[in-house]
């Protein structure tokens, strides 16, 4: 059986990772972050190409493209999780499962983190463990595809 | 006289059109939808333009372009009908006509989407006829031209 | 094939057409808002019979006879559309295809004219183009019965 | 002891029950619901007398006739529950005890079916039973009767 | 120069008057409220004519009405002042001076009574005084039209 | 045919029944309410058991003991009709037909007891008949089960 | 019988009458307005004082004050009526009665002067009349104390 | 180094798990999610330890004694999670790592599910991927041991 | 005379009084807070009997038999204070004096804590004052029971 | 040592006590409530010195100037505690300890007395007590010096 | 051409800024601010004079004043710019322009800060430069006076 | 010491400056604003360079370029002011002093334009003096610099 490809798709400012505040998003750099995606998936037999992106029409298309050539996707839309109808539009056309990710607990923040447009058309979601989340949110993934 | 010039402006995810759920947006596929309101828009004696973007910028673009080259507009702002602003603004500097379409009825889905920050700028709008509505909103842009 | 019979149902205060601001209203009287949605329907192939009634209840009792008598309805319920669940009510008992259509368009009004308690069961509806609304109300439900 | 003399009346689209939407208001039509009462109230020894009206000022009135008439009042306000002060006023002056029934659960459905205008100046209310809820009521009225 | 005619309405319940709660209603019949509109008018060089009705849209017509044929409106809405749009777009139809009075003062009641929906339509508004409010209505309405 | 077994459920401080406001909850003892229950399903036709708890946890307990044990469910969830999501949670869980029962009319007390978190789960609902209440849901659950 | 010690008492900016907005205030400057409210109580039997301040504080004394010396109060507590509590707690120690007054119609205005914290402790309000306004209020006054 | 010792503390309705709606919590009954965590747990060299309990009381002494007996928690609240302050107040006591689980995702369900009181007092979060989501929940809280 | 016999009554994680946040609730263990409460009740003439429990309906039994055992409750409902109904009702059905208190501020915390479902069905409150308050809660009970 | 100087402040219409009513605020004057906490803190061993003011403004400088005089402040600021902003940043300024007292307890009156600006900016806080609750603030108040 | 002459007015607490937090409100004595302003303001050619009051009244009356004697105002308001209707009322009958200016930036503080009742109603603000702020100010209103 | 390089960057809809509302935004074309930051900022001695785009991941961007390569910001995020989570948490990420500046006064216009998303996390903002607020954000960025 071919490895099942997944998408892990990364929204804005995420691309800036090393500069945000640490106490929320840990000091791995946008890179390392790639990296650790790729080997964690690898060593669950998964298939994993990473993107990122500041702009919410861009993430659509991302979506669309990533629900055509892949088998799941891994999710983490930052702040267009909180104001995006165009994102959830984007997951409500997707056949694949779809889990969320976010790297610090959103509900511990400011109130208007607490809206989430899209978690409700998810699969499963996964939230402050760090970059240890993306490790969980593909084993997640692996379990639903199974 | 020249016919007037009409462009169709579609906002994000209407690209998938034939991947979105069916009941809310029938089966036509994008293509189909294009050539419908250029074909329904000569037999009304407009010059039909249609584009389509998933970006809320690029939609701002577009209509300050169509503002500057056409005789009127025909928007589906799709999700940023809920959310944009940006989008209000942009309608805000257009001295043309305007008529807001929608394929469904957004009133009947979740309550987000009864939150629309640019009915109140438009000229008229036209909801829930399916693909039809872009013709029934190609002839009242034709009575408002008139 | 007999023509498609058709309701074009009032509610309060648009019998006094003429009276009310202009600027939402126009200046058409209410004879000639009847007189066209006569004219518009044989056009069209549709023998429209046209009613208006100030009362809630009234307009209750218009719509069951209309979904008794008639192939569709298009109805302007006026003030009745931010207020009454009666008239939802009625619409629910409805099997025929309803069109709303307002002359001008409630969300540019004031606040409470926002909340619409039929709009989610109708099967579409068309605002802001004034009288000429009527035309391509009758015109969809042309559409939604073929 | 002469019996006592009990008013059912019923509001909005009751007496369409026929072709309401069967799951919430059951399958028996509205002749039948009156015949039902009559002959439930004939076996509990009350004499009742059945109403029903589409119009909210009509529905004030025979309040009002039916509490200078009669010993008690089993009222369906249906729609008018929801939204009518004038109702909630006409049973403000009314000192003969008065029973609230609904066929079907309201707080199950919309939102706005959540706001009753009516239950916190009635003596007792029964929901929920379809038919069967107006031989509870009219028991039920009895009883505040002894 | 004539008198001015004045047309005094009243809303739901008020013909029932001297069955209302008497802390909010005080004890005066409604014929004698009638009777004492008219007298006091009388005093003022005022042609008052008194109508009362319990239906929303019958109320609407009264205001058409009222608004062709007299110089000024007293109108107590009643419970439809909390819930009816159709009278406030009645109103919006009216150029004669309007005049809103209550027998109680609503704000001290339930919460819903806060809610006014014609309040800012009308050129003023006398409330609390009982049936003595009738007559500051006339007077202030005579000022207006002075 | 066997008797149908019936529990009939109470929430906290029904066992204190005596000592609580006159005016809303009557002046019978928890005990006489418990006779009365048993006294009126055994003329029904019923083999009704009692229990009384004021923990939530135990609540949750009884209901998942009943659902398994009889033929329905009377349930006075007192406080926890307002606040338990767990007790609806069991209701959830539960599949022969539940009716809920209020002493008093919760809603025309305070604005909390608005609130309620299990009418729209269950069969049907009684309020406002103090202790006679419980023999209406009695009869109301014995139609459910015919 | 000696005449009625009446107070009128205007709060923050009414001294300032002749520079506020024209079509909220009249062009009356406020010493006109004061000479008004004497004379105009001369004609009714009444002994009118007039006190402005733009104090909160002082306001609350001033209603002491006039409480302690007069037979009845007209109060326009301008910006106060929709901010202080201190003023309704001012009145809820006063025993005589005391009408209020509004130069416009606040409801018509800024939605923030739609909150009223003392109509519901005044015996009567009259608003939207201008000046002639405090005629009224005193007429009101007069019969209240009748 | 010896294993940590892990307390899975499951709340209300969750010991009928296979009474519940199969759509939200899948077809496992509570034993075999007992049985499936202690292996999962094994194979990660935790040494797991399962409690239920239907009380929240109960599940306050629970979370009190995982923390003086535990190198770690995976909580699932259940209905607490929403209603809880005492759970909430219980876990900020707690100075051991705490991982939240859901079977489902409450966010798809009903509106006051969307409120969650501990959400942001807990490492880590784990939602939608039914039974297997427990796993995930070990993982994670392991790696917040690491 | 023989000396008031007054029930402490302590709610949910008091009992891990010394685990608790030390900015909010002192470094004070349960045991010692109870010394402190017995002994200061002596000094004033109190006999004082303590009880804690995490329960709800715990709570609530442990209020109605203070209630019937005791001539005064102090009672420090900690999270309960925010969410339970329960207990309110019990306190409802309470005829001797109660004061609330509370170590920290609960208005200084989170949002949810400014809700006090009890706060209006007490004779007096007292919080901030870390234990010190339990003395002037006692000593405010003894001036309500001279 | 010498004895600490504590500042008692009252705020609107507590000067006028004995006017106000009873059942909120008991029938003591406020002569004898100044008199009441001078010997009580005498009796403290505290030197107290009283001042009542109506204004916000003036209430805002005796705070200042308590704060730079005395070693503590008892605040009872009355309506301002509801609606003062500005007293609130007064207390922001100040070093000293502060505790809030009001005579009767605002959270069971109108539901705007539930909002407390003040209350989590204060050391602590007592209500309920009546004239009372002056001693034991100033109980308090000497337990936060020692 | 003569200079302008410009009011500075400061409200409530303004005068004890050395005692105001430091994070909010910086390290200066409000003399200190004062002589800034009127050294800032020489170097751009504007007569500058400061004021500050606590009061809410004396406020409105600085502002009447300023408004008649000078060209232009720089007012910061402090807490009554969330609070108070009558110093919006104030500026509404101000004809020369007003420059709101505040020390921190309030959004970033409580949310009862976010409510801002006149920064609608003047020419321009500036917040969050500290002192710094005022000269910005003074430099916006010179701008606005040219 | 080298002058500072400040970027001034411009959110949607400004670069179509001249054809929006005259009486919002004055009557300066984009061009012309560039041009006058440049040469203000030159005279200040700041080394000014400005961007514009309709795109709110393009704006993203240059938020993260920007704080890369200059000493300060002046932003103009137009309508991503009032729904842009992203721009605020680009501007989270970024450690040179930002200063926010809108043309016109957002709180005086539509209620969403009342919501900031940004305000609380820039150092200072600026708004309502057309295009010299940009002059006004540039000393007040020079002196935050200083």
């Amino acid at each position: 059986m071919p490895m099942h490809r997944i998408a892990v798709l990364n929204g804005p400012n995420l691309g800036e990772l090393s500069s945000r505040e640490t106490e929320h998003y840990g000091d791995l750099a946008y890179d390392e972050l790639e990296r650790y995606c790729i080997d964690y998936g690898r060593e669950l037999g998964l298939d994993v190409h990473c993107r990122q992106t500041d702009g919410e029409g861009e993430l659509v298309r991302l979506i669309h493209e990533s629900a055509a050539a892949c088998d799941g996707i891994v999710l983490n839309a930052a702040a267009y999780t909180h104001t995006s109808v165009a994102v959830r539009d984007a997951l409500l056309c997707v056949s694949v499962p779809v889990v969320e990710v976010h790297l610090s607990n959103p509900a511990a923040r400011e109130d208007f983190r607490r809206r989430n447009l899209i978690v409700d058309v998810v699969s499963g979601s996964v939230a402050g463990f760090g970059s240890r989340g993306y490790g969980l949110a593909l084993s997640g993934l692996k379990e639903l595809l199974a």
